[in-house]
């Protein structure tokens, strides 16, 4: 059993009260006494209850975090920098991994709130109604990371996924490629599904390239989906000799497919991805990438969340929009 | 401001005290006045503090994680598997990633004792004295996962490493290898450094193969450090036919090295695993290893440490011990 406040205040033989006041900080109580309860404090190993202070403080520093996966490669560099800027900050992190389950997260959402985290943090943007009622219902600050929901009324930490996506296909084009698949995300998410898809349609469009409708796949993200969707590609009669997939786990799938099929990237076919996860440096060639900085998405989304709890205000005026980057590696070749 | 049991009264037009004999679900409460009280508890979305309910239960269903590296793709597979067995359990998970540094951890175990957590799982053995210290007096149910600390004081769900080793080097020698390589992890960690180094020299010794001391490195389980010290192996004068390392990234960063070389796995270099991470699958070749059971140890672990909780007794007398398996892929080849 952990010892209480009666065990202490019997070790250093005084009154519960006096433990009390020296464990508050108070004047006037004497020296002597006041190093016989601490004494007594280290000797048993006591700790005020965290509970009972939250119950005064009207604070717990808890934060709840909503992870969409913690097993991919992106989730799991921004949740590794959260929990680093929380500890910082004298933070503490209740993780739960929704894996796209609403009932879970309706029940994780209920947890938070039972235990009176300060703030919540969500890394997907698939808000039904009903989640939607219950966030706003919360009264708690909620700040959304690397994702931005159609609902105005919360904060968000992103990049311009629509620039992003821009810059990633007009990169291909550049190099001289003007069959440019496309390998996308859940057309249901704004920001990483039809913001990015928008930003390759309309880079094909203004240098005059056909879109083919053969050439688009929509996918979900993950390493099996940029899998299958690039055999599919292979298929087509005129097949691209370039794609772009908007994450680096589908840009490693198509990788693979690849060269299962005996081909080689990026010889018979370029492929560039997105996110700037570590694995565009495991794999090879290596995979050159359209990068969020995800370190520092996960740091600034803690300090506008802790800035929000503080002021007690309702979410920043505007999103927080951090800078994207190009960063060429080995899947890329200049075409023709 | 979240609703308090005084509005829930106010709207409901009943006492403090009704509302609060409904909430526990007293009987003698008329029925129209239940009504009333769940009508205004759903209209203003109240709900019970859980803060002020773990004060008189004195249980908080918390568990305390500490986590070396959420980014690596062993840990965050455990994780996952983890937390979805606690979710299921009705236990939520307080995050802790520590990064091997034992300040954050001293932190993070006084969060977990404040907290009043009902359970701490720790995945990594390194105990200093100070923390060992610290978590025999906690009186809080503690298990290891995936690795067993010196102390035999501590449950821990683990596979046998020593055999595991043995088994994997075994497999090299049955395909003809006798010039072995082995990278290995940190001597100071028993089950994943030392243990792993004994299965390799015994089932070296076992078929009378020489220990090379050229052929041996050690490292940090991590790509960077595989990467590292395969080029040291490469540059030996007889160097090694095959290599067997002690984590799925080192292999993983082992294969890159080779690669890098102008070399091929496994024409060049056989390389084997240990994990049966993600990567094994994501990677070309794909990489055979010998696998933990990973899913099933973060399960396992957690449903052992509930048993722990709700029994209220120490730590069961033996640890679990999970079965290994060999996963043959694509990186291993017949020698000779």
């Amino acid at each position: 059993m952990a010892p209480k406040i009666k065990d202490v205040a019997k070790k250093a033989g005084v009154s519960v009260t006096t433990v009390s006041r020296v464990l508050n900080g108070e004047k006037y109580v004497k020296d002597d006494l006041k190093d016989r309860v601490k004494q007594a404090i280290d000797e048993l190993g006591y700790t005020p209850s965290h509970i009972a202070r939250s119950l005064v403080r009207k604070k717990t520093n808890l934060i709840g975090v909503i992870v969409p996966d913690v097993t991919s490669s992106f989730y799991s560099t921004i949740l590794s920098s959260i929990e680093k800027t929380a500890s910082m900050n004298d933070y503490n992190l209740l993780v739960c991994n929704i894996i796209e389950d609403i009932d879970k997260e309706l029940k994780y959402l209920n947890v938070f709130k039972e235990m009176r985290v300060d703030g919540i943090i969500i890394m997907h943007e698939k808000l039904n109604d009903e989640i939607r009622d219950m966030i706003h219902k919360l009264g708690i600050p909620i700040i959304f990371s690397s994702v931005k929901p159609t609902d105005q009324a919360f904060a968000s930490v992103i990049i311009d996924d629509y620039t992003a996506a821009y810059d990633a296909t007009r990169y291909l084009i550049e190099l001289g490629h003007e069959r440019i698949g496309f390998i996308g995300g859940d057309m249901r998410d704004v920001t990483s599904g039809q913001n990015r898809y928008i930003g390759y349609c309309r880079a094909m469009a203004d240098s005059s390239l056909p879109l083919v409708d053969e050439h688009v796949r929509f996918g979900d993200y993950k390493t099996q989906s940029g899998y299958d969707l690039i055999r599919e590609l292979l298929a087509c009669e005129d097949r691209p000799t370039a794609v772009f997939a908007v994450s680096d786990d589908m840009a490693v799938g198509a990788m693979n497919a690849v060269r299962d099929q005996g081909l080689a990237v990026p010889d018979d076919l370029s492929i560039i991805g997105f996110d700037g996860s570590q694995l565009t440096e495991l794999v090879r060639p290596r995979l050159t990438s359209m990068e969020q900085p995800i370190q520092e998405m996960g740091k600034v989304t803690v300090e506008v969340l802790i800035d929000m709890i503080m002021d007690q205000e309702d979410a920043p005026g505007q999103d927080v929009v951090l800078k994207h980057q190009l960063v060429v590696r080995d899947s890329c070749k200049r075409h023709g």
